[in-house]
């Protein structure tokens, strides 16, 4: 099955916004076994829509489309649709029953503009938006199909996974294929490589093995396809559990969970209730900590002491340990593991200090230099790490190595 | 001038590397009056390459390609593009000259592979690179002008800046085009739209003003383009001033700037350093704030407290006032605002409180019920939410909100 994306906004042209859209679909259509063969961006004009799906419809079996659904004048996708396939607008009251209930909860009025966005074209089968007020619309065209839907990702993302993957399945069917994704942090990608060189020649013919990494955690994805599902399962189960006993130290779960959402059970599971005391990272591995439904149960509190009046203060550094070894060093995070546990209602502190850049960095202690120790009433460990100049990724990097270090510590001592 | 981008690579449509060269040559190109049409990304064959370049070029007067220049399996687009127009591939010895020289430097070998890389089609005009192996390429051809580039990003910027703009403004002086970006936040994009009404009727014909939201901001852009330059300037700056003055209260500033940003500036220019009390939000608007170099000249620190133990620890919340009017109300948060401003060296506090979901809500507080209050020596203003069913939306909607609200506030009162 041949898939083409259009992506529909003068803004992507332009380059305020980044598409992350067609990527997004790419990695999701690839995992259910389609291929997309070519993405579109075009600007909000009703004729560079029309051309565009015009030409996607001549040489894809599917085309999807994001953007232009919105309740203002630049969105036009909708009407392009119709006057594409020479289709009425109508205006559909449960769309507009659904946006009025959505404000009246909120307490808002609804205006003009939202009446003005539930005009449909007649022939579209509506998908169910749970995200957002524009629902998609799905349109069957001469044996092809395609969908329309809005441009904000996480609507997207919704109708994608909700409502058309599945009605994908019934209308192209093939070869089942599968994956096992085994989650790994805390070792780089050509390090992994190495432990799996043996094991990837033992693959059956037909089986990839895929290294997909991000900032301190590589992600293992095995693909098979095959005609008969039990042996596609078996095969793969007995690939995956094989490659987990040959990582033991790094493999921390599987499929697309997190890792905070794997040290949230870990905690849970031993009634521990964790904190943070963090300064080069700013909050951030408490927010990674609390983005999980449920953290509460787990979660004691954080300290983010950025200056040193604060680390003092707060967290009880002293003033000599500061001046002789510097905000950024093993001491200075063993002595605020130490006060964040007698400072919050917490069993596990993680402690972070480090110079996330761009500025700051000395020739004994550049840019990218960042100390952090986890620690409990059954000791405290500390590490050093080495990050690169970019602010930003110095701070998701150090939040994963903080969050693995930790989980790796409450398996030991816990 | 039509510009169409064709961006080659496998890994673009399989979603493992986003395309970020295609938004930075269109903002490049926007800068000097030039406007892409059109993006279209393909994988690395042959036909899709041809395909798309034929038809790029049945459209456009300009077609910049970058990807598939690399040493690897990548010839691919010279390939197609020599058979294209036509050329034979003859050996350029220059680029293997400044490839071995540029070996010789790192001390390391050239292989065969990088001699195969100097075979170049005999109608290119070779272009520079200062930044990596393989030279971009200009062609002419029939009155239009094809352009190809590695996908490297560095490499592919310093090529667009340095070679293909100067060429670009000779061969098509054309109109110019501009644009002016207002940023908004703590209003809805239909409410925006509604107090932009009448203006927009004002706009002079062709100037377009486009909407871009994204959870509690609005960017609002308007596009303009006519044969004086002194004109569109002048028109744009007019238009955007009379913009900003309908919306005095939730324009925040211009350009690509972000909200954390400019509250930064105006707490370092007016010398006031802030913290943050965060339950719901976990930690995410003390990470925001801090996320922006020089964070350090205005934030103070910040207590995460997410549990009511946590709040009356390390805020001073009274159990009273938690037993009476719970943990996410407006007495709460106030009292969070001052216990922040007591335990911190700050003078600004943002407190917020709240059910951030899936789970938590009551029929009286639902989720996404979230009370903040920002306060220093001069008061306290406290705001209620009414935020959706998403936690991480949730999360970063209050978040936005919080910044705003804290923008308005030291505004009014410092």
């Amino acid at each position: 099955m041949k898939v083409h994306l259009i992506t529909v906004g003068d803004e992507i042209l332009i380059g305020q916004v980044v598409d992350t859209n067609s990527g997004w679909i790419g990695r999701l259509l690839n995992l259910h076994g389609a291929r997309v063969e070519r993405v579109v961006s075009v600007g909000d004009q009703h004729e560079q829509i029309i051309n565009a799906l015009s030409e996607a419809l001549s040489r894809a079996d599917m085309v999807l489309m994001t953007g232009g659904l919105g309740p203002t004048k630049d969105d036009i996708t909708k009407k392009a649709l119709a006057d594409y396939f020479g289709m009425e607008m109508v205006f559909n009251e449960p769309t507009y029953e659904r946006i009025k209930r959505i404000f009246e909860q909120l307490g808002r009025p609804t205006s003009e503009a939202h009446r003005h966005q539930c005009y449909m074209p007649t022939g579209a089968t509506l998908l169910h938006n749970k995200m957002g007020t524009a629902p998609g619309m799905w349109f069957d065209y001469d044996g092809k199909v395609v969908v329309s839907m809005p441009g904000v990702p996480y609507e997207m993302e919704y109708i994608m996974e909700h409502q058309v993957i599945p009605r994908l399945k019934e209308y192209f069917p093939g070869k089942p294929i599968g994956h096992r994704t085994i989650l790994t942090a805390g070792e780089g990608e050509s390090r992994v490589a190495e432990r799996l060189d043996a094991f990837e020649n033992t693959l059956p013919e037909g089986m990839k093995l895929a290294y997909l990494p991000n900032l301190g955690q590589v992600r293992l994805r095995l693909t098979y396809s095959t005609d008969s599902q039990t042996q596609l399962d078996a095969a793969l189960d007995e690939k995956a559990r094989e490659l987990e006993s040959l990582l033991p130290d790094i493999a921390f779960g599987r499929g697309d969970r997190q890792l905070e959402e794997v040290l949230g059970q870990i905690l849970e599971e031993r009634g521990l209730f964790i904190g943070t005391a963090e300064s080069c990272t700013g909050g951030y591995i408490a927010h990674r900590i609390t983005a999980i439904p449920g953290a509460s149960a787990y979660f004691g509190g954080s300290v983010v002491a950025y200056s040193n009046e604060m680390k003092m203060k707060a967290l009880g550094v002293q003033p000599e340990t500061l001046q002789q070894h510097g905000a950024v060093s093993e001491a200075t995070v063993r002595e605020m593991v130490q006060g964040a546990l007698a400072a919050m209602p917490v069993d596990v502190v993680i402690a972070i200090s480090g110079i996330a850049g761009p500025d700051g960095g000395t020739p004994e202690k550049p840019v990218g230099t960042i100390w952090m120790a986890v620690g409990s009433s059954r000791g405290v460990q500390a590490h050093l790490l080495r990050a690169g100049k970019d602010r930003l990724k110095n701070i998701q990097y150090a939040g994963t190595l903080a969050l693995e270090f930790t989980r790796r510590f409450i398996l030991e001592f816990h």
